[in-house]
């Protein structure tokens, strides 16, 4: 491990951080609120930090993976926890272990709370929570975009490294440039979906809130009911869209401008995201005209609202879902663990490894039936080679167990079934709210600290696609190499 | 496909199904019950069926992998059929469905009931059904461990059947030779436990019906209360020691009677078996000690008939699990995707497949910290290539998948997750009893009969491995061959 450089990184990393916290100043300007005390002593503390780290002299600019997992597991959970501190001082929320799994919360874009009457929070301390969505999903673009396939990250990375035409490691030959480009896109959908909200009537200290959390596909909204607080059909679309836009692959966005305005029918994760959310849409109305709402336009209105919520692990509420029946929980607990597209600031599984595993499982078939034919899999026009796809089912495997390992945790807590399971798979795959105690207008407050330290490590776990976390937990790891 | 040798070997088997019926007439007469008839009827509806099919002349003796699936996938369904007429025509289980799942229930080995009040049921009847788990457990280990592996079924067989010293596909040259072995350990284990149950002071017919449920891994009692009825911890022991025997792999046996009794222990599978059972009895001992029984030798006995009972697929009961904490609950919930070793009676997706997981996982995270090294899983002495490890974590992806439709499908009933979830769990597994309204002193009747039936092929597909089942829906497995 080539620990200057790691420490000096996050050294420069913590010091974005101290920056990022200069909009809520403003907010809490304009909004006369009483927490500006709360960001200057974080920033004061944050510098104190940093500023020792960024002092230090690198022998070697050689950086190996590790380092690269090294600095991103790092820097998100020192991200967390200092972002954390502006609930405490500002006693918005006094315990250090909430406050973490708040800022955890916000940073991994995941959107579950323990916060309850948001009506009640100061303007500025709701402003800097949203806002922790904007910034981690900035940072998980860059990650799963830049960052991870030039440190040769494995299994999805190499994956889509190869495959033609959706190569968003390579949009340009820089990484420094292909951050900037899709920095652009970022900037400019959130600009977009801002002017939006506020033409179809929210306010627009809401609009920033509910863009925030659409576009990093976090979820924190500063009403209770969430964004059926409003009852503004037009509201409700504009967020469904964005949600769906931020939740598909953002390489494909700089195609469209480019002029390729078929771009997203020629991926063929895209393709399956699409195919998902419209079958997820049509069972979920079906099912609650039939058990709920009895109205088929209010039934596909709210499906659809959160089937899209859900898929792009974004985790808006527009109604209570623990009121609907079994059969349209399943399917959203399912969606749970798709997530969004690679490239995306959605979380969970992925898209496309989804589809892989349907791959392997028609051409495992096919084999028996013809023993002698050689099967490739294929993701685009790409075949892809055995060993990828043991890595990227490896994924799906260590997925499923860190999974039950969150649920033998949280089950200490002695909870129903729905709150066990869907509190472990809302926080992994960063969606938000679950279903029980946690559903979709619930929130965390009740869990045991135990229970909301790990899911906090989960919401971790699961942004940094599982694997930068658990490496911290194998020796080999941190030894130092010789250079 | 040759459908002719298909529908001659379908024929054949048919035919051992109605002489299996004899011991059910027997038993008959000797209790003096009055449903002699119901099977002289089926066993005459079968011959009627499966005469014209040993008719069959078949133009050639080649045999393909599908061949074999279509002979086993429909064998199992046919054979369930049959085995549910005498439970319709005695008037013990009027409806088709309900009885078409106790008998599925008792050929797939799984021990799930619609039955209620046992003490009420004909003495025959009840031995015909736990008689079906006993020809159901023989069946399974000639499928696995020589049909499966001689058709180059693929996966975990071809993992196995060239890892050195554990190898029962080729216990001797011959696979007639290898069932006639395997079916003589099989009949010991089952006359040593019959006399041991009768030491304990058990009745002779209750040591028969219980004899069946733990050799073929089913759990069929004749006791509303299970095991637990007893009250009797020598009756305990031994049924305990017994499903952990048949969730092993036979060969072992085969091996320990030739004189090397540490064979077990140079089985990787079965240390793994072992070394989850010790952990989750621990576990759940500690956990149920502070929040049930408060006595630890309690707490040990109950604990472990339960963790054995259900990680070998059995599902025998001795407590009401229903009033264990979460954690312990989610410990056996959990245990319900392990199942038995390769080679046992045991179901689910077996230790080998669970270890080979945690073994690419290590790989993957070591991979990513030397990404120059080569790595290698290995299951005892032999490295796996990168082929089979992608299918056994195919099997692991499509185990999943399986799960996640039957438990949408039985969502559609609206009872709540617990049930939802583990009645799929534990048919799919063959364990039989889940939480819930199926929980360990539950049944399955207030299942609709969608439910059921779904619950009836899930498992069927459980216990042969998935694969025969699917291939029956895609539509070039049906092609005809020339040959």
């Amino acid at each position: 491990m080539n620990f200057r450089l790691v420490l000096k990184s996050i050294g420069v990393l913590l010091i974005c951080e101290a920056i990022s916290m200069l909009p809520s100043l403003i907010v809490s300007g304009i909004y006369q609120e009483h927490n500006a005390l709360s960001f200057i002593y974080t920033i004061l503390i944050i510098l104190s930090v940093a500023t020792p780290l960024i002092m230090i002299k690198t022998r070697t600019k050689n950086m190996y993976a590790r380092d690269g997992f090294a600095i991103v597991a790092f820097s998100w959970i020192l991200m967390s926890f200092f972002g954390s501190l502006p609930f405490v001082f500002s006693g918005t929320i006094p315990s250090l272990i909430d406050a973490f799994f708040e800022a955890s919360s916000g940073f991994t874009t995941t959107g579950a709370s323990i916060l309850s009457n948001l009506e009640e929070i100061p303007k500025d301390i709701l402003f800097w929570r949203s806002f922790t969505h904007w910034i981690g999903g900035m940072g998980v673009i860059v990650l799963t975009l830049a960052i991870l396939p030039s440190l040769g990250a494995r299994g999805i990375q190499m994956m889509k490294a190869e495959s033609p035409g959706i190569n968003p490691g390579k949009l340009v030959p820089k990484v420094g440039e292909t951050a900037k480009i899709l920095y652009g896109i970022y900037i400019l959908i959130t600009i977009v979906e801002i002017v939006l909200l506020v033409m179809a009537g929210l306010p627009v200290y809401d609009s920033f809130i509910h863009t925030f959390g659409t576009v990093g596909t976090g979820g924190f909204s500063n009403m209770s009911l969430s964004v059926g607080a409003y009852n503004n059909v037009y509201v409700e679309v504009i967020i469904t869209i964005f949600t769906f836009i931020c939740g598909a692959n953002f390489a494909l966005y700089y195609y469209m401008l480019k002029g390729d305005l078929k771009a997203p029918f020629k991926d063929e994760e895209f393709k399956f995201y699409f195919g998902v959310v419209v079958i997820a849409i049509s069972l979920i109305t079906l099912d609650i005209n039939t058990h709920v709402f009895h109205n088929i336009w209010e039934s596909l209105r709210y499906s659809s609202f959160q089937v899209v919520t859900i898929i792009s692990t974004t985790g808006y509420a527009t109604a209570d879902t623990e009121q609907w029946s079994m059969f349209s929980k399943i399917i959203l607990f399912s969606l749970m663990f798709i997530g969004g597209c690679t490239g995306s600031t959605g979380g969970s599984i992925k898209n496309i490894r989804i589809l892989l595993l349907f791959k392997v499982m028609k051409r495992e078939l096919l084999q028996i039936i013809h023993p002698r034919a050689v099967y490739s899999v294929r993701i685009g026009k790409k075949a892809l080679d055995e060993k990828t796809i043991a890595e990227v089912l490896g994924f799906f495997a260590m997925y499923i167990i860190v999974f039950i390992v969150g649920v033998l945790i949280v089950s200490l807590d002695n909870l129903d079934w729905s709150t066990t399971f869907s509190s472990v798979a809302a926080t992994l795959g960063n969606i938000g709210p679950g279903f029980g105690i946690v559903g979709s207008l619930g929130n965390y407050a009740s869990l045991s600290d135990l229970s909301k330290l790990t899911l906090s490590i989960l919401m971790i776990i699961g942004r940094l696609e599982i694997y930068p976390i658990l490496l911290l937990g194998i020796p080999s790891f941190w030894k130092r190499v010789s250079i």
